[in-house]
């Protein structure tokens, strides 16, 4: 940030008064601009014991695989960011379990299943739990391909993000105990450069 | 948002090529200025049975009582930011369940209580349950005072906001049958002005 998108004059970089961190401050203005973390909403999603993931047509990590996940953003909620995610990159609608009438269940019931904290990118990666609607998917732009991967074809080494492999192992030993929760762990910055 | 912050050319509201929906664009030097939800972070601090709750020293909701709670920061967990946010306006120190050898539990390992969506505001609220450290708490600089509540002396037509009614009448039921889960909600716009 060089200049205060309020007013056109150029920020400086200092602690505003009764603050700790150091901000971009607008002298002219009087803005104080403020950086927070964005939230990355995404979905496991299941299909006849298969899990839906995205081969991925765009940087970074082209072509690795990964859960249909991306950037949450303002007016909605963090299952519909979730929900709209899988439908861009997936073409899939996820929904939950059924209701007692028979009807697909509703986003704003999807239960979370993981937090991924990545406070070196300022990140928060949450992952919702759903079921693909009606077994339906095809690649959106931003994915090269998409399918359905059983337990065992899981192409672990060439997953796109360390929060995809926490999430879908999280998920799969949930899934062999039979019962699912909210699995939460904060990623340090990796070994090597990204 | 009316100058880009990279470069200072005036921005303009439009829809980038590929893209769903409005944003602020700099013709300029081409950045897209994206604008994403913020995360509020807080916790819900036990000592003796009783829970600890701020008044609030700043607008908005001057004077009324909240969990301790605030923006998330660049570069901490959510887990870090509620307990920041619970030292910066309680002069208090939330720790964990006692390991087995006695000791204070990690803040890394505090459970997410309650996640509460307010899209009409762009925020998310994230709230830890935890356990006061020996019992001390004053008044941080954003608060006029800071105080423990039984379950019975909850100040409920004085509380700040609707996401700290939610998770506070959720952890007493919790509370009361002995469990405790993980708690979402989504708010709607509020029935009148704020
Ligand atoms: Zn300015
Ligand atoms: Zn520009």
């Amino acid at each position: 940030m060089n200049y205060c998108s309020h007013c056109g004059a150029p920020v400086t970089l200092r602690i505003p008064e009764g603050d700790r961190v150091h901000r971009h401050v607008c002298d002219n203005c009087g803005t104080i601009h403020y950086q927070n973390p964005k939230i990355v909403a995404g979905c496991v999603v299941e299909w006849e014991g298969r899990i839906l993931l995205c081969r991925r047509a765009i940087e970074p990590r082209y072509g690795k695989w990964t859960l249909p996940a991306g950037f949450m953003e303002n007016g909605e909620t963090t299952a519909q960011a979730a929900a709209r995610e899988t439908l861009e990159e997936a073409c899939a609608t996820v929904v939950g379990d059924p209701t007692p009438a028979g009807e697909p269940g509703s986003v704003a019931d999807l239960p979370l299943f993981a937090l991924v904290n990545v406070p070196h990118i300022h990140q928060v990666h949450m992952f919702y739990r759903g079921r693909l609607h009606e077994g339906r998917f095809a690649p959106g732009e931003e994915s090269l391909e998409t399918a359905l991967f059983a337990e065992s074809d899981i192409p672990w080494p060439e997953l796109a993000f360390r929060s995809v492999r926490f999430c879908l192992e999280a998920y799969l030993a949930d899934r062999r105990r039979g019962s699912f929760g909210l699995h939460s762990c904060d990623l340090p910055p990796p070994p090597e450069p990204f």
